[in-house]
């Protein structure tokens, strides 16, 4: 049983401890705070199923003041652990590292933090290989996690060649009052970051793509348009084949329901998914269409949750607990449930 | 154990369901529903935890074209239950009663059928009474439900001449795609119909107010001006201190993080609750405040499950399973852990 | 001068009535409504600027007891005209059909109509020659007319053989009830009509496309991955070069302030511009990327506003006002002031 | 002609200054700002009708980059007015009072500053008499400039003692990318600014109230509950009649409708008003209700363009135009065109 801890007990971070919890093969020892936000109360009236540390800066008066118990500091948790998972707000992870080093743990990063704090930018599948035995992983975000798992899927079966994507980005997490938009629908500048961290994940596969920001909570939903390999056509029949075959896509199709982001929240809210989340990508199956050899879909991104399986995968191979993708995701999927519904 | 059947399993026939299944002194037969929609999709994918039969209408083929099973017709449901939830789409309730009055078993519809389908409109806290063995009583909707509560609490504690109610409503819930408002607040008509059954249920309080609809999701806020009985000041203290002593109102601050309907949201799914959901209303402590001898103070509806345990109350009130309000109340918030978290 | 009727003085009728009377060479006879609408309460308090006559069905008794003066009916109207712009809801103008060609007289419906109304789909830049003469024309829908003028200019300049498009679509218009989406992203079965409908026009080129419904009411966004003809290659400084010689194209950057949908609205109220309209579509100069031998941008679409131009086009076209495209567009352009602010 | 100047060309500046020009008996000298915002590019595309100064910090080189003419520097403007309306950003208006002390001008300052930078705290009709000769005044905000004139209205009428507001708060302004909120309501902590800064304005009344966040652009909503003076019940009729007099503030109807907030926007885009603004407060006939001696109605708030005429009322009473409300905000109305509707 390898030992793992969680740094940041927010959005992300309390799903990657419900995560690794669920892996038979890890043991959660812990997760770390700084203050009593409404996640730490939300664990205390859970009756604190995980044990809490506090991070340096932490106010421990104020945990005590409403009755929440204490484990120990962030260096207790740091020396019990074989790997952390690190979902500090950024740039905070970066700082962690130092201690992370100095303990001799390994550690994975979100996407929140800067690439050049890992040794690996890292996807399960799409380049687990390189996370073997890496002291530091940084994840990709929550939209390239999911992209990946699609270009991935058609690249393994047929090739790709180019994608061009574009992101409708939800702009908060339902609960958020920190940031917002409010009837209005905002550009970046492109190429998106998206394209480029696919790049530099997929190197083979030329990316780009334009992101707008639009003022829901949830789901991501990105529309590709991909090239096959050498010109090659991708038919419908073969992208649909190949999606349906993946263990983190979910291919459905509007006219049983799913209308759009929000469907797929109140789908997994209906299964009693802990939170309501998902951890597959969905795919709408009347969105894909051809044009000339090219084949364009729709994906939604559950953001919250998305990262989670390939997370898991990190641990997998910073730890080498399996030698390849296949076996690593294979695990991972097996605990957490995903391909089951098929 | 009494044998309670769902008739509808859509926002709130699934929350009845869940909610009946956690009584210990009930027995949750099945749920009746026309087509295979997400809910019934999610619930196969679950593997059929509550057993499905089908209304009249219903195409058994479209279920069998996706394998989830049915176990018999609406009749054979109501053939073997005691008490029906009807929870059907507005208007098919008053047609269900037809059948369940030949089959000689009660009802309880919710807030979508006119008064008139009911012997009596009931609260569990305010009219318990009046529903004890009737056969058919129609819930207060879920604003009502909760606003209530509220007021039948400083009621009990100090007496309650009049309120004036501002419903700050929301359109959709999440999942919703067959109605919304977009950067928009739009107005009824008033007084409010919440205002109204307010005295339809609590006729010693003399209520008005205005109702203005805005484009969120998470739970309705209502504010609420109430005088005291004979001009009897009720201080902020006084209501403070009445509001923290019921089991089914949860006090809480905004500089702890609930920053408004949407903090509950998220602190419900942070506490790992099915589908993130919230039996108790709301009520910030740093939002009330005096004026003369009228008390202010704002309370947030989690309008998917908030009508719940007052249902549940009803099944013992029209079954006469307890004699009295404060003993089925009790009954209903020890199965659903309300006032656990004290 | 040509006399110029709209029937229907809705969102497009009100804007259609506005560009008529800015064209030195048409005038406008006047609008025929069938209640009094709040835009007919608000012509009234402007003094009736334009003769009010009602269609069939109309109730004049309630236009009499708010004080709004009737000129006469919708037969006095036809009778009185060249032309008729029917902006009515969708299916009375093909209605309304029969009574123009009883008349007589010409006739453009909107976008609403199915394309069997008219003789000719109709686009001032892509397809002008087509409306040459024609007894009724139909103007493409708001998206696909401000989508074709952006790929009209590029093929015009380079050539276009494909392109996929993303449709990322405001769901309704600023002052809407009647329809909405609350915090929901919702798809619709690709490929979209916009895509089948620029192939309708340009059937030189290839096109497909995915259209994602967002809750706001400023401007749909289109990015567009464009293939130059043959395989040729548009460079950023071609696309860019062409885009900023179009009159009705509006070139801006991210970095001046036009942050999304949002800005253009803000930036045309502060023009003066009558109900802060805009004709230009935009389009974002840091959007412009290539993907091999692809183009890819995104525009922003006024979809209040945008077919007003065309439409005015199409006038000149039906009545032969102009032998040509870039004789008619340019006169449109001459009147309603487009290109001037270069 | 009285000389007046506008620093910060930004929602409420641009606003001031159109303003300003309407009033036969005042000329607008000049506008200042710092930086070639959307709203100085609109400025400088409509020919420059104000002539720009800039202010302290300000990159003369970046508004020559875009042509933008500049006609002196912020004291030059400075020199050459009677009065300065100031509406920069929060707490710049205090550092810029110094400015205008050391050149012996008045200034009127907009509800962003705090308080004490005025010697009195303005509102036309509640109490001019005590702006009359002021050298700074401040303005209320655009909540509470609406909310008084509904208050200050009933309480000339008929007296009033008591008021408990809720205000259904717009998150921000169309074309706002610096905030937002996203489907959430926000609580802020009670009483709210407003009721306390309405007791400053009108000492006689008794004010408390709740203010709740909505993602929504165009218009605030309030409802009041006022109490009669000495408890004299003020009727639904009364009421009535004392608003349908008022000049700021127009009573419709749902049923004509004006349904919400939006349908005034509409309303005032399709009036031809620049910028689809609307200086008086809407007012819903069918929200006024009756409880007990108590009356309840519902307002509308065109945050953008609601405060311009107090504000044109204040340069009355500072430079002592008008020795009485009455005859100042009569002139106010008449060159602004209010009550012209009726």
């Amino acid at each position: 049983m390898v030992k793992v801890g969680v740094a940041g007990y927010g959005v992300i971070g309390q799903r990657l401890a419900d995560g690794v919890v669920l892996q038979k093969d890890m043991e959660l020892v812990g997760i770390a705070d700084l203050a009593p936000t409404l996640s730490i109360r939300a664990l205390k009236e859970r009756g604190m199923p995980y044990d809490l540390y506090l991070v340096e800066g932490a106010n421990k008066a104020a945990f005590d003041a409403v009755g929440i118990p204490v484990k120990g500091s962030f260096a207790d948790l740091i020396s019990k652990v074989d790997i952390m998972l690190d979902s500090s707000p950024g740039g905070v992870g970066a700082k962690n590292k130092e201690l992370y080093a100095k303990a001799g743990i390994k550690a994975i990063f979100q996407g929140g933090e800067k690439n050049s704090v890992a040794d690996v930018f890292f996807h399960g599948y799409a380049n687990y290989e390189k996370g073997l035995g890496a002291s530091y992983l940084k994840l990709t975000s929550c939209n390239t996690t999911g992209l990946i798992r699609s270009v991935d899927c058609l690249d393994r079966h047929y090739g790709v060649d180019r994608v061009a994507i574009t992101i409708i980005r939800r702009v908060a997490d339902p609960g958020d009052y920190h940031r917002g938009l409010t009837n209005a629908l905002q550009m970046e500048k492109a190429p998106s970051h998206q394209a480029l961290d696919l790049m530099t994940i997929m190197p083979q596969v030329e990316a780009t793509g334009i992101l707008v920001h639009t003022p829901v909570t949830h789901g991501h939903i990105i529309t590709v348009v991909a090239q096959g390999k050498g010109g090659k056509k991708i038919s419908r029949d073969m992208a649909l084949s190949a999606f349906k075959s993946h263990d983190r896509i979910r291919v459905v199709r509007m006219e049983d329901g799913f209308l759009g982001n929000a469907s797929f929240f109140r789908y997994a809210r209906d299964l009693g998914n802990p939170r309501g989340d998902m951890y597959e990508i969905g795919l709408w199956e009347d969105s894909i269409v051809e044009s000339g050899d090219q084949i364009m879909y729709a994906i939604n991104i559950p953001q919250e949750s998305v990262t989670i399986p390939e997370t898991m995968d990190g641990i997998r191979a910073a730890l080498r607990m399996q030698p390849d993708s296949a076996a690593a995701t294979g695990e991972t999927n097996k605990y957490l449930g995903l391909g089951r519904w098929k």
